[in-house]
């Protein structure tokens, strides 16, 4: 299973690495990432777009559903559903923790709580992973 | 209310612009914009990341919302899901379309298809925004 | 393939028929059925309860999948997301039209339009039902 | 503030009344019910309906809306959603635990974790009630 710093290398030239995300731990049980709040990563009101809210836990989520699949297995995003709390002002660092709902044979379902600097919950994402046989 | 141009100014400095959101029609009743899946809006194998299309897919909701707010009205998304039918691969254009389901005085509920250059859909956006008296 | 008479002899001694949920129509790609919002299908005020829209959505999508199984091959509902946009009250007859959104080898994806005496939109319903092979 | 029993006998005339359930507990931070799984709760192969575990979860929600509402505010569930991981068997008693992901002046979230006889998560539902001033 790739480490943290070997998903940091994958993710760098991909979206998540344009959005700054960066992940501190990945295990089989729990992914964390933290993602500083750039000017470019807002909407209007220099708060965090809800967008970049959810690409930074679809990516948190994937990563944990890699962790646990076997061999040849390959995962996909089936569907994604968030609910947002408070806003994270430009500036501030977000931290993701994404923990296993359900890890089957055929689907997982990660969840995702996103929080600001203070530790405020900012938002909850939950999304399912269809486990794919090798192709 | 705001044109297609004048929305696509105020995004440029924000996420939709970081993403090269191009937003080609916003009304009352349907807002359309077009992305390019560059190579950073990917995840693994090349094809556009989950994350890309609910960020690009959020945007056109909250403008949508806008173009229906009252004077010294505001709105944020308050919840988003997404279904995932199809990839989206790097190099191709990807297009939203996004209507209302409901326009109320105190929330609006807006979905987002997203499809490929070969016309598949790709994905569904539904999103729920709040309507805020004004501050 | 069963028949709308088929399922709806299927339903009558399980949840949909306790519900009263009379199927219209069943076909591959469409299902449509009707459901009297009795008293007892209430919640205070005199409305029909949130859970009796969802279950009788649940319904369609799960018989909607069925006309689209292959030999051997079976299905169960793995989420399921609902926005509510107006109430419908005792007495009034709900009605509730499902289609499909995605239709593809691993899963189905199936969204029921529930509706009002009056031909108001009710609530929608989206569902993913995963096609599981032969046990 | 009502307690667990005066929800009870409000519900009984209801759509959660028709189901069974059992309120066994009603505070600001928690609602927890049961509901045994008659088979006229159930879907095809004996297992509970996926739109009585719906019904169920959505019960629990409004009534910890209800129990966190000012003077003269009502409240409405405008979304739900679910994520199914176990069947339950008819025979079994559903044990459904609701807390708060959020309350607001605007909106609460609450989430409901269902659970078998034999502990078992079978699904989790989570809603968003808006708070509504007096009428």
């Amino acid at each position: 299973m790739p480490t943290a710093e070997q998903f940091q290398k994958i993710i760098e030239p991909l979206f998540p690495g344009l959005m700054g995300v960066e992940v501190k731990e990945a295990t089989q049980a729990k992914v964390v990432a933290t993602m500083l709040v750039r000017p470019d990563l807002c909407t209007t009101d220099g708060i965090c777009h809800g967008g970049a809210y959810m690409a930074f836990a679809d990516t948190l989520g994937a990563i944990g559903a890699v962790m646990n699949l076997g061999e040849g297995q390959w995962t996909t995003t089936i569907e994604s559903k968030t609910n947002f709390f408070a806003a994270v002002p430009a500036g501030d660092t977000a931290k993701a923790e994404c923990t296993p709902l359900h890890r089957g044979r055929t689907t997982m379902v990660w969840q995702t709580r996103i929080s600001r600097g203070d530790g405020k919950l900012a938002a909850i994402v939950t999304q399912t992973q269809l486990v794919i046989a090798s192709r």
